[in-house]
This record gives C-alpha cells, sequence and structure tokens, in this order.
C-alpha cells in the first residue's frame, strides 16, 4: 500500500497576529511560533510514486526570510526519488512555498484544480492581497507546463489513481486541493494549506491568506468531516505539530535529513 | 429633484492596523485615525423619502466603545422626519451598525439584498469573524419585518424607485448593497461599506471584514465604474473626509446637530 511521507524543507518563526486573519478578535496577546514548511511524498502503491507539491524556490526563500533546511531535490534524491524520475506532482496551489520548484522536474505531470490555474491566470491574481504570495515567474512556469502538455486540469474532485483522491477546498486560495491517500492503516488527508496549523480546525480560526472566508470555514468542516472516523490521519500543512503527531521515521537517512523526513504512513 | 444627506450620528478612534486587511503587508507602521458613523437620507424626489440605513443601537454601540453623537431618530426629527412616518429602508447589509435601529421604524418597508439576508439566517453566519459584526437580536428583527410582510428582497441590481438604483457589492458582506441616487447636479454613489474610507479605493486597500476578496476588489472596480464621469459623488461609509469632501450643511439646524448632517447634493 501507499507510504506517505512528509518532508519539512523549510522553517520561520511567526507571529500570530500576522496568521490569523484579524487576530485581534481574540483578545489574546500576540506571540511568535514556529511555521513548518512541508511537502509530501506518495509512493508504494498501486498509484506508483505521487509529489504533493515541491516547496519555495532557494532565491525566493531567502527574500522572504525563510530558512532553508534541505533542498526538496536534494531530499527527494536521498529518498530514492530522481527529480527527472518523477512522473505526476499534485499541485495544491500556486503559492510560492509549493510550487517554486516545479520547473526542476521536467517530466512530470502537473495536477492542479482548473479554478486555481484560472484564478491565478486571471484578473484578480495581480492584486496585492493575492499576489504577495507567489512569484510571477512560477506562474509563467505553469504555463509553460501547459504549452508543454503536462498540465492537467481537474475539477471539484478527482479520483487521480487508485486510492488517491484529490477534492478541492477553496477559502486559502480559489482552488486549492485536499489529497487524501489510502494507506494500510487507513486514510491520510494531506490537507496542505487548507489547514496550516491544527488551531486552525480546532479553535476554528481562518488563516490571514484567504480568498473567501465562507469557503475557508466550509473547508474545516469539509476537513472535520473527512477525518471523523476513527485511523483517519489529519497532515495539516505549515504545522510544527506535524514531526510531533508522527513520530515514525525514515532508517538510513544521512544525518540532518533523518529528522526531517516525518513517515505519516508506512507502507 | 432628490436632496441626499449624510448624518454623521457616531465616532471612535481606530487603529489602521485593525482596519485594513492583513495590515503588515504594507510595512507601514500603525496609528490611530478617525473612523464615523453615518446614515443617509434622500428625499424631495419623485421616490419621496427613502432613509438608507439607521445606525447602531444605543446598547450595542456603548458596549463597542463607539461613540453616539446623536440619536439617529432624533437627529431624523430635527430633519422634520418622524420615524413612525418613514416608508421605506434600505438596508445595505445587516451589521449592527447599519441596523440597530431598525425596530423603532415599524411602518417602514425594509429592502435588502436576497444574498444578503440569506446569508445571515444561513448555516455560516454564526463563525466568528461574521457574527462578530452583527446583533442576534437585530437580525432576530429582520425576520420579525418578514413576518410582518415588510420585507422586500432584491436581487443583483434594483430600480426602487425612479433615479433610485441598488446594485449588490459584495465582498465585505455576500450582499452588501450600493445605492445610486439621482440629482440635480449628477449622480451620488452611497457606497456605504462597500467602501469605508477613500483610501480603500485609492490604494486599492481591501478592509480587514470581508466574505469574499475577489468580490471586495471587484466591488473598487464597480465603484470606480460608477463614479468615472464627471460629476458624480461617491460617499464613503465611514470616512471622516465626508464631512470636508461635502462641505454644504443644513440651515436652521439646533446647535450640536449643524455639523453633524452633511449635504451631498441639494434638492
Amino acid at each position: 500500500m501507499n507510504e506517505v511521507l512528509a518532508v519539512r524543507y523549510g522553517a520561520r518563526t511567526a507571529r500570530k497576529a500576522e496568521s490569523y486573519l484579524n487576530y485581534h478578535l481574540y483578545g489574546e496577546p500576540d506571540e511568535p511560533f514556529a511555521m513548518d514548511y512541508y511537502f509530501w511524498l506518495v509512493r508504494g502503491g498501486p498509484a506508483g510514486t505521487i509529489l504533493v507539491d515541491c516547496g519555495f524556490g532557494a532565491e525566493p526563500g531567502r527574500r522572504r526570510g525563510r530558512d532553508t533546511l534541505v533542498d526538496p531535490v536534494a531530499a527527494l534524491a536521498a529518498l530514492g526519488v530522481e527529480a527527472g524520475e518523477v512522473e505526476r506532482i499534485v499541485v495544491t496551489h500556486a503559492h510560492y512555498d509549493h510550487i517554486g520548484n516545479l520547473h526542476r522536474f521536467p517530466n512530470a505531470e502537473v495536477v492542479m484544480a482548473r479554478r486555481e490555474y484560472e484564478f491565478w491566470t486571471g484578473p484578480y491574481a495581480g492584486r496585492l492581497q493575492f499576489a504577495h504570495h507567489v512569484e510571477a515567474g512560477e506562474l509563467a512556469h505553469l504555463g509553460t507546463v501547459r504549452e508543454q502538455g503536462r498540465l492537467r486540469l481537474v475539477e471539484d474532485t478527482c479520483d487521480l489513481a487508485p486510492g488517491i483522491e484529490l477534492v478541492v477546498v477553496g477559502g486559502h486560495t480559489p482552488g486549492q486541493l485536499v489529497v487524501q491517500v489510502g494507506t494500510s492503516t487507513g486514510a491520510v488527508v494531506l490537507a496542505a494549506d487548507a489547514l496550516h496549523f491544527y488551531e486552525e480546525l480546532e479553535r476554528d480560526r481562518p488563516f490571514f491568506v484567504l480568498s473567501d472566508l465562507v469557503e475557508m470555514y466550509r473547508g474545516f468542516d469539509v476537513l472535520r468531516e473527512m477525518t471523523e472516523d476513527p485511523g483517519r490521519l489529519l497532515v495539516a500543512g505549515h504545522d510544527a505539530e506535524v514531526g510531533k503527531r508522527f513520530p515514525d521515521r525514515v532508517a538510513g537517512l544521512p544525518d540532518g535529513l533523518s529528522d526531517l523526513v516525518v513517515r505519516i504512513a508506512a507502507a
């Protein structure tokens, strides 16, 4: 069955008042907290190897004050996955920290939601509250992927492969995808940025980057529904908790990488 | 033709970081600024007397730390408009500072957008980022108005009366209405909270209370379109600038009220 790994490739110290939407409404003091950056690897099942997102690029990461803990392509190589051989990447959304290394996977089919692609090629993508979170060159590269016939646009839901289901959960961006992966111990829900931090769901607190507030709250409800059955595992997109909630590690990785690769579900 | 008045009935000192969406993205220091609270009166034209919103109630205003400068019903009486005789109120949206005195106008037809009413009676109205800006009792009163057969729900656009056009401009709430009034000097666009402050439009900066960010930016574009022709007047919903941009006053009002009533357009 599918093995699911989370690779923590980046980090920074965020502040609550700049992470939660209208934090002042909660009447709590601001405080710093750890924000991690992940991409995800699904492999070993009938669907083959699927990369979910591919991290921020080195230069945009540096410019935006994020620490790169490991180059995503190097981490994949250490896991035995050569970039040139990756056949399929699910792009949950087009923010810089999810598509920054896409050009380094020249042979992959890129799967994303149609409404996500259409938004970022549409008339509102350039407005600051949207544009701040993307890189023009990276959006342009999505266009290149399309021209090369490697872009697959999916609608609201999609059975991508046996055991792999994609669901559009908007709110954060117009067409954010959530990836549900069947494993031998139950379904794993890779929420990506439909849930940055578990606290968003536990305290019903929207993240500050959003396109539609109703959709964001609806997304919380969808994630609760998708994970209410026992054994279902929910993986938040940027929470330092992920490494604690999922203590399993991959044996034989080089020092420096061994604690960055988190096994969510074993094969 | 129609006379259009803005009545500044409330005030407070706001802070920029708590008024603009994700103010930290602009890299500017926080600062205090004046926030005014208005309702609007249209009269003297073929459409008769139309009240646009009716201000916050005394108790919610006090509880929320807003200053009441004049009781809206008393201000109307000084302008020769008795509450019991008001035949029509346009409710731009259901926030506490726009419908708080609705129960004091027992004979008025209340006009609002269907999608606004449906949102606040729907499943997402209770989530904190929405619920914070409304009063349960006031929403319940909208239901009472409906039971009494006095609620008129309009769709995307509506010619309410000769020279009076309503346009749904969402973003701030799902069904915010903008009111365009024909006057002898050109159209007046009462933006209400589709534009709290002129700076939102001039710097393309969304307000922090929102339901849909694309709709909010689209709303800015709609307001620009509606007011691009010379002579068209744009009235922001909470901007202290309104009193300066529109220096005309109503003669014969008692002290204390004379500077609170701003004439946007003469009859």
